[in-house]
């Protein structure tokens, strides 16, 4: 986690020099401190050393999801360009690529910047680049920089015409390369059908500028109650893509001296990487690219429950780890059954399922360190937030009722990561005891 | 608008000299620019200049929604600390504060201190302050600067023990003042009743360190769908807050020369105003704080629905306008009556609406200026955000399902300004040609 990026050493270093004025959510100060002094201040979430709410990363579960990841796909013969957007933090970005990440995915031409400056030369954008500016942005970071390694993607001749001429106009000395999208009729973006793919691919191959670099396809989409009908569905469109690539290349479309061919959100990887594995007898090898995003936090919630899928379809256990919290203060216990947290709309997602309360602590200032959170009763639950306020209902007849207290800790899980890092400025990284070893910023 | 905090001039003056990095959403920049520089390029969004989703504050509402806000509280003897958490943009802050406001409210310590490092020296905390660290940083700016006017809710004798305890260890030479808060059952903090609210407001005022200042509650939860039965319940909680002012007047718990009675929030602030004007023949007088934020911008749904209420029941025309709008441009136009946009949920509130979709423009990059949005017909919505995607749906049949193009910009406003201030750092504030004039930042 410490290892830094190859070209990103002095952009993060600037970080850690950087001056945290007082009103950084999550942290106790009072007057300015250097982000690296986080680390030697020993604040420990359970003593009550923090601001609350805070948004805590767990070390140890960040750690083992960054090397399990790397193994899964080394197995299957895949690279991870793990989606950038679901952190948007370039210390984590950092980690992913020292730990075996290929490149990263990224969804808009700013957070490509962002990536840029701290040292990432490796991108796919999993989108058609459209507006002019950011269509000059992304080939300005070409032409001033030959190794930088970038790729975007287009489902529309509207896309290929701008490209183009914005390529050609550009000067790069090399061709931009571009995967073709194929979509999923009634969901985004995307070629609705084969037939309208390869014409596509075939304009790619041909336009000035450009190059035909990949195949690519979001089969996040797929997910609905039908389980059973979703992985069907998953397998098909994952084959229909691994059958575009055949295609596209026995029409010798495809440019560079291998293909991309990706896939692979966070929920169905495992299947993606079966159906990409094994493409052999092409003009030119076949490199199987997944982009998930949140494996390096996991969830309490809607990611948890299908990456348990994922272990019960590869049979695997111990897989992907929940690594991230966000722990309230009870403010307020107006009634036997209600308690009012710190926390809202604006510190934890709230898009696929409220937050899980876990855990309830009270927190002692001269304790030494080593307390335990406790686990919450089962019925403890969540069950509204405003901007600023979270409401936790309590069993009706638990001790708890009379036993949880205004300045009590509470916490909680969360389900969806995109949407809770992007709440947060800062997060801390904290050990299994819950002290704060370092914090992590974000850009969004 | 321009007008500066009187001792946030420094602070306020670092942000405009700030170099904004490349990756700032929003901005089309290559090379790092300074903040202050954003006005003299005339970047124009209807030319397609900026990056895309962009989100706009239109200064003419802006200053429309200072000026009504003033008058109508001068009219009705009241004075505004509007709640600083629907925009935490110190530059907004200090446009508030130049155009009459009393001071700010604002909902954490956290947000205090940003706060008053930009200069904002009478601060109305509208919660209970209850986490050590976020004590000790409160009563630190107030034994520092015994100008900072600082005040906060309590609604527990928890709460008053923690803060009795605190305020006289930090020896600040003056008492904490401090509102009772009177909730409502089943509701958010506070009292549940009267009894309970005059027992902790006798515990206040004995309690060593602290004063009782006032009463306070928010109206703003008895948001219903029967209209009017809210009206009706909001009358009387208003109601319930006076006359706790009388009960704990009579028992001469107040301190200082003045009492503080606030409620009023975004919805009902007339009722408030009314319900809190004539309070005479007290030990001394009673000051009516309204504490509304999102009257500043207000927005194109939940919020422009009640404040046309509000210009209903006030016999006004021409009542506060809509000032915050998110452009983003058609990335895919996958099928006929689908355009999907550069646009998700994290760039736009989604929790009580989702975005509403008013206007559309074909961005011509030789245009002079002076070109008009077009409204969208009837039945364009957006009926689905993923992270960074939104679903616009078109009308079947409508000629702009063969006219939208990938490239094309869509304007949408969106219902509840706090939860989309808190997806930009940053946010353009453009003429009524929507030409850019300078921007404001944001801290959350």
């Amino acid at each position: 986690m410490d290892r830094l990026l190859p070209d990103g050493g002095l952009a993060l270093a600037s970080l850690s020099e950087q001056l945290l004025q007082p009103g950084v959510k999550g942290l106790p100060l009072t007057e300015p401190m250097r982000q690296g002094a986080i680390g030697v201040q020993r604040w420990n979430v359970l003593r009550g050393d923090t601001g609350y709410p805070v948004a805590l990363l767990k070390e140890s579960a960040l750690l083992h999801n960054l090397d399990w990841m790397h193994r899964f796909c080394a197995k299957h013969g895949a690279v991870l360009a793990p989606h950038g957007k679901t952190t948007m933090s370039p210390q984590l970005f950092g980690a992913q690529i020292a730990n075996g990440a290929w490149g990263m995915t990224l969804a808009t031409a700013a957070q490509v910047q962002v990536a840029y400056r701290f040292g990432v030369r490796r991108v796919l954008l999993a989108n058609q680049l459209v507006a002019p500016a950011e269509i000059r942005a992304m080939l300005a970071l070409m032409r001033d920089d030959p190794h930088f390694d970038f790729y975007a993607l287009v489902d529309s001749e509207e896309g290929v015409h701008r490209l183009s001429r914005a390529a050609v106009a550009a000067r790069l000395g090399r061709p931009l390369p571009l995967l073709v999208e194929l979509g999923l009729s009634g969901k985004r973006a995307g070629c609705r059908t084969a037939e309208q793919a390869l014409a596509l691919a075939r304009k790619v191959a041909k336009a000035p500028g450009l190059e035909l670099a990949g195949i690519e396809g979001y089969e996040g989409l797929l997910h609905s109650h039908d389980r059973a009908g979703s992985l069907e569905a998953v397998r098909a469109y994952v084959a229909a893509l691994a059958d575009l690539v055949r295609e596209a290349d026995g029409k010798k479309l495809f440019g560079g001296d291998r293909i991309l061919l990706s896939a692979g959100g966070s929920a169905y990887f495992d299947l993606v990487a079966h159906g990409f594995a094994g493409m052999r007898g092409l003009s030119r090898p076949v490199l199987p690219v997944l982009r998930s995003g949140c494996y390096l936090t996991n969830d309490h919630g809607f990611y948890q429950n299908l990456t348990q899928d994922v272990d019960e379809r590869e049979k695997v256990s111990a897989g992907l780890r929940p690594a991230l919290e966000v722990w309230s203060m009870v403010l307020s216990r107006p009634e036997p059954t209600l308690a009012i947290l710190s926390m809202g709309k604006r510190d934890a997602s709230h898009d696929m399922e409220l937050p899980l309360a876990l855990y309830t602590h009270r927190p002692d200032p001269e304790a030494a360190g080593g307390a335990e959170a406790t686990a919450l009763p089962p019925g403890c639950r969540v069950e509204k937030m405003n901007d600023q306020h979270a409401y936790l209902r309590l069993p009706e007849g638990d001790p708890l009722c009379d036993e949880l207290k205004v300045g009590d800790l509470i916490g909680c899980g969360i389900s969806h990561p995109c949407t809770t890092f992007d709440k947060w400025p800062l997060l801390l990284v904290v050990d299994d005891a819950y002290t704060v070893r370092y914090a992590v910023n974000t850009f969004f």
